[in-house]
């Protein structure tokens, strides 16, 4: 099964990983790649330390340097380009070694939109994948095509955001 | 700060457990309530079992007694009532312990919906968190209040939905 998270609101990585809760509770085994995010430390990696998961059941793999294009950006594209080929290339023998029930790949649609990898190359990765690993595709602007190979596709849309400033926005674990 | 996951798309009820796994892993105590929701163990409580995370820190509460007004509901609309009632009783004594980073009320905008619980008494609980609390509130159609009130409203839109039949729609983990 191939599900699409898409769409400009909160909820899409979130959901990847609450999926991978379900699944690890199943007995199944998760691999999460994020592109684009960067090498930073996040609520669901210090969850995993915290709480001894072993990474043989859920890895999660950074392949990112964070975000693309805007200010405190490092890097020049290329280098963008570099990672992210690298996730895919990730991505690629995690499918073919048939180990995993779910396979997450965190941000690719946009990785796509900022042509930091083909959306040809992913597709083929995705029709690849055996039948028992489902995967997910999350990020803003899903392509047609990942719509089209999709079983689910759920947009999430953002209805309200209020930034409170001063107040509770920056609180550990539910914004960044 | 208040979340709202609502809308007719897949992701609601996960994010709002991936929000939890983060939270979790920034040394936060989370509390589900799951209303509406039966008796049954899904995916969310294996996970708790085999990778023994303390209730402690992650509890999860079901109140409902399944599905509400659909075939195979054996329980009289009153019955379904008292049960939401607790559920929301619960939540009350929750957010005055001051013990909860998080709070979600899982299926809380269909039990008002289906007039299972007040969506006043519901507005009374989410107005009463002291400010260390998040609540999440999923759910089909929430409430214009519950929107009015929230920080930050998602509303998963079902783009694509197959139902595979004999195929790998009933998977473990994924679906129900």
């Amino acid at each position: 099964m191939i599900l699409v998270f898409t769409g400009n609101g909160k909820g899409k990585t979130t959901a990847a990983i609450g999926q991978a809760i379900r699944v690890l509770g199943g007995g199944g085994k998760v691999l999460m790649i994020q592109f684009i995010k960067g090498p930073w430390v996040s609520g669901e990696h210090l969850f995993m330390e915290k709480f001894s998961i072993p990474s043989s059941r859920f890895s999660i793999k950074r392949t990112g340097k964070g975000f693309v294009g805007i200010l405190g950006d490092k890097f020049p594209l290329s280098e963008h380009k570099k990672s992210a080929r690298k996730g895919l290339e990730f991505a690629a023998n995690a499918v073919k070694s048939k180990k995993y029930d779910l396979i997450i790949l965190d941000e690719i649609n946009n990785a796509v939109g900022l042509k930091l990898v083909k959306e040809a190359d992913v597709l083929k990765i995705i029709r690849s994948a055996p039948a028992k690993t489902d995967m997910i595709l999350t990020g803003r602007n899903a392509p047609e095509s990942f719509i089209r190979i999709a079983d689910i596709v759920t947009e999430m849309k953002e209805v309200k955001h209020i930034f409170q400033k001063n107040k509770r926005s920056t609180k550990k674990g539910i914004e960044y």
